[in-house]
C-alpha cells in the first residue's frame, strides 16, 4: 500500500486529496507569487489524526508541510519538497471561552478577527491582529509570532500565550505549559514553539490569554512634509508619556496606492506636500484622558512638521482609516512586482532605517514604498520591481537587501518583526545570528524533529 | 597544574576563594537549610572571564554553579556537586539606560531595586519586582523568571527581557536575539533562558524593556472574615473591570507573625475575627480614574463580606503596608522550620486551591500559611513543621505535598509560579510534565551543555 492510500485509511478517503487544482490552491500563500504545491493534501479532523498522520510521515520521512489560512508573507507554508500538505483548517472550533479566569482555548484554524469578535461579546479582548486578521488564522499566528497595530500598547502573540497542544513529528502529543499568567516549571517550550513556523510540531489547540475590552479608542491621520520627520516623531510620542494603542507610518506612495486600489476611498484631504502619514489611536476606559493623550500627540507632532491633524469622531471614519491602513499591502503588492522585508529596529532608530533604505535604493536602483508599525520599529519595506532589468532584480538587488538587513541588525533590530523567515528570508539570516546561534538552533530542531520531516528548508538553510 | 591554580591564571588570584568560610557563604541561599558549599569560590571580572572559566571547567568536566544574589527559594544557586561556584557579583554595573528606545543594558548583578530606582530617575519603569528586590539582583531574576507584586498588571521577568548576552557551558559567546519589542528570526533563545536557572547558560548582561513611570498610585487594605471569600473576590476585580497593579493575598498567621517580627509595625486595626486580607494597589497616570476605580473594587469586595477598608492615602502609610507585605516571607520562616511551596493556577481557581490545601492539611497533619501574588493566582504555601515528628516531616509530608501539586495541576495550573524548580522542586517535575515533555527539556540541555557542567542536578533529576 503506497502511502496515499496509508493516509486515506488514517483520516477517511474524503479528506485526501491528490487532484492537480486542490494542490495548486494549497501550494502558494502571499508570498510573492511562489507556487509549490504539496503531492498529497490533507485534512485531518483533529489532534488524533494529525497524531497519526505525523507517525506514519516520520515513519517513511516522508516531508509535512502544516497548512494554515495561507496568508503567511514569508513562505512558511508552502510545500517546498512536495510531500504531504497537512491542513489544519477542520479543527477551527473557539472551544472554550473563560471569563472568569479570562482565558479562550481554541483550535488553530480559527480566524483571528472571528476569536476577536467572539471575545468581545462577552467584554474581553485579544489585542493580536495582523492587517489579514480577517482571513489569517491563530494557528498561523502563533507559527510565525504575528504582531499587527495594536502590538505596540499589547504585545505581539507570543505576549497572549498561555500553554499549547502540539504534536511533535514523532506523532507524541503534548501541552507545553499551563494555564496561568506566571510560570517558572521548566524550560518555556512555549514560547520555544511561538514563532517556530510549524518547524518543531503542529499545534493543535491554544490557550490564549485575554484582557478587559477597552471601552474607548480614538484615531488621528497626521500628515507630514517628510517621512523621517514623520518617523522622528514616533518616540518623541512615547517620550511624552504617551503610550498609544497603534502607531502606524504610510509613505505617500502607500496611501495614493491604497486609495487607488480600493473601492470607495475614505475622505482624506492630501495635499501635494504630505509624504508620509502617521496614523494614531489611543483606547481605555476614560475618553478623558484619551482627549488629553490626543493634546499631547499634536503638541508632540506639531515639533514635527506635521500639517493639520484629521481627528477621527465617528466610527464611520475611524473604520474607513483602518481599512485603508489594512489594504496597503495588498494595494502595494497589486501595484507591481515586489519583495517584502519586514525589518525591526529600537523605535528611535527608524528614521536613519528609512534614510538607510532609500541610499541602498539609489546605490542598487530600486524603488521602494514603507510602511507598517513603527511605534514597535516595525518597518515593512516593500521593494518594487517597476523597470528594473530581470537580471538587477533576480541577482543584484540580493547585494541590496543584504546591506539593508545588515543596518537593521547595526541599529540593534533584526530582520524580521512579524512575518517569520520562512522561506524567503533564510538565505540572510547569517546576518542576524552567529554560526554558534544557528547551530544552537539546528540542533534544538534535530531535538524535536530528528528526521527533519516537518517543515523542513524553513528557516534553515 | 591543578584547576585551581588554572583558574588563578585565569581571573587572577586574588579572585579565587578556597577557604571554607568563603566557600560556605556561598553555599546557602533563602531555601530552607540547604547548604552545599563549592569547592572553589571564583569572581570573574567581566564575560571573557566567565567565558574562560566555562572553557576550562568543559574541557576538564567539572561542575559550574552560577551564584547570583543568593536569595533564591528554589535551591538554584547551591553548588550540590562541589565543583566551581561562579559568582557573577562583579558584574554589577548598569551599562546603558536608553531614553530614547526606552531600554536598560544592564549586568547581571545589579539589585533589582537599584535598577528599579536608577530608571525611576529618569521617567521610567522596570516592573518586576519580588519581594526580596533590595537584596536580589537581576542575573537572578532572570535564570528563574521572577514575578512579584506589580506582574499581575505588568508581567513578569520574561516580559521586559529583549535581549541577553550569554556564555554557553562550552565557553563559546552569543546574543539571544535583537534589541526590538517585536521578532519572529528564528526561536525564542532569549525565552528559552529565561527561566533556565543557569542549566543552559551564564547571562552576562540583558537588554531589558522600560515602560513609562505611572504618575500616580493608590493602595487598600481589606480585611476578610473568611479566606475563601478573599480568594472569591480576586476573579471578581478583574471581571468588574479593574486591573489592579498588585493584588496581595496574606492569611491572619501571616500577618501576625510580620507584626510581632518587624520593628514598628504599621497601624492595621486587626479584629479578630479577620481571617485573611487583600492587600491592593492600582497606578496610572489620571488620580480621578484611580479613585473611581478603588471605588468599583470596594463594591466588589463588600460583596465578597468584606470589612472596612484600610484606605491608604499617604506615602508614610503606602510604604509601611507594602514593608509588611514584603517581610512576610521572612517572618513566617523565622517562626518555624518550613517547607514553601509556590504554586500557581488560573485565579478563578483560587479558592478551590486554598480549600484543597488545608484539606491536605489536616489529611497530613500540617499547618500552613499561606499568601502571595492573588492577581496572577500565584499562592505560596508555607508549610509549618511546629509539632509534626521528624519523620513525618522527612517522609509522610512528600506526599501530601504531592497531593497538593496534583490538585494545583488539576486546576490548571502548576508547581512553581515564579520561584524555579530548582533542587527541591525536582521530585515533583512529573506532576507537571509528561515524559515526553521531560525528554524533550534534557535533551535540549544536552545540546547547550552536553557534557553537564553547568548547574547539573537542577530541574531535572
Amino acid at each position: 500500500m503506497n502511502y496515499i492510500d496509508k493516509l486515506k485509511d488514517l483520516i477517511g478517503e474524503q479528506y485526501v486529496f491528490t487532484s492537480e487544482e486542490v494542490r495548486n490552491d494549497y501550494g502558494s500563500d502571499h508570498t510573492e507569487d511562489f507556487s509549490f504545491p504539496p503531492d498529497v493534501l490533507v485534512k485531518p479532523a483533529d489532534t488524533k489524526e494529525i497524531s497519526a498522520i505525523l507517525k506514519l510521515a516520520n515513519e517513511l520521512k516522508i516531508p509535512v508541510t502544516p497548512i494554515g489560512a495561507l496568508t503567511g508573507l514569508s513562505g512558511g507554508a508552502l510545500s517546498v519538497f512536495g510531500g504531504i500538505g497537512l491542513s489544519t483548517e477542520r479543527l477551527n472550533k473557539i472551544l472554550k471561552i473563560d471569563t472568569n479566569n479570562m482565558q479562550v482555548t481554541t483550535e488553530p484554524a480559527v480566524v483571528t478577527q472571528v476569536l476577536q469578535e467572539e471575545v468581545a461579546k462577552l467584554g474581553l479582548y485579544y489585542a493580536p491582529d495582523p492587517a489579514s486578521r480577517g482571513t489569517c488564522s491563530i494557528g498561523g499566528n502563533l507559527a510565525e509570532n504575528s504582531g499587527g497595530p495594536r502590538a505596540v500598547k499589547y504585545g505581539v502573540t507570543k505576549d497572549f500565550v498561555l500553554n499549547l497542544e502540539v504534536v511533535l513529528p514523532n506523532g507524541e502529543i503534548i501541552w507545553t505549559g499551563a494555564n496561568t499568567l506566571k510560570n517558572s516549571t521548566g524550560y518555556n517550550i512555549t514560547q520555544l514553539l511561538v514563532g517556530s513556523e510549524g518547524t518543531l510540531g503542529i499545534i493543535t489547540k491554544a490557550v490564549l490569554k485575554l484582557i478587559p475590552l477597552p471601552k474607548h479608542n480614538l484615531l488621528m491621520l497626521v500628515p507630514f512634509t517628510s517621512p523621517f520627520k514623520a518617523c522622528e516623531a514616533v518616540a518623541s510620542i512615547f517620550n511624552a508619556g504617551v503610550t498609544p494603542s497603534a502607531l502606524e507610518f504610510m509613505e505617500r506612495d502607500a496611501i495614493d496606492w491604497t486609495m487607488a486600489f480600493v473601492d470607495n476611498p475614505p475622505q482624506i484631504n492630501l495635499k501635494p506636500e504630505h509624504k508620509a502619514h502617521l496614523l494614531i489611536e489611543v483606547d481605555g476606559n476614560n475618553l478623558e484622558v484619551l482627549y488629553s493623550d490626543c493634546e499631547v500627540i499634536a503638541d508632540v507632532v506639531a515639533n514635527h512638521e506635521a500639517d493639520d491633524v484629521l481627528f477621527a469622531d465617528t466610527e464611520a471614519q475611524k473604520e474607513a482609516l483602518w481599512f485603508l491602513r489594512r489594504r496597503v499591502g495588498e494595494a502595494v503588492k497589486a501595484n507591481s512586482v515586489y519583495k517584502e522585508e519586514d525589518t525591526v529596529v529600537p523605535r528611535y532608530e527608524l528614521p536613519k532605517l528609512l534614510e538607510g533604505v532609500k541610499e541602498i535604493g539609489k546605490k542598487y536602483g530600486f524603488q521602494s514604498v514603507c510602511y507598517g508599525h513603527a511605534g514597535d520599529g516595525n518597518l515593512h519595506i516593500n521593494i518594487i520591481k517597476a523597470d528594473m532589468t530581470d537580471q538587477a532584480w533576480n541577482e543584484e538587488l540580493t547585494k541590496g537587501i543584504r546591506e539593508l538587513f545588515e543596518l537593521t541588525v547595526r541599529l540593534g533590530g533584526t530582520i524580521s518583526g512579524e512575518h517569520g523567515i520562512g522561506l524567503v528570508q533564510k538565505p540572510y539570516l547569517d546576518i542576524a545570528f552567529s554560526e554558534v546561534e544557528l547551530n544552537l538552533m539546528k540542533s534544538i530542531k534535530t531535538v524535536f524533529d530528528p528526521n527533519n520531516i516537518l517543515n523542513p528548508n524553513k528557516i534553515f538553510k
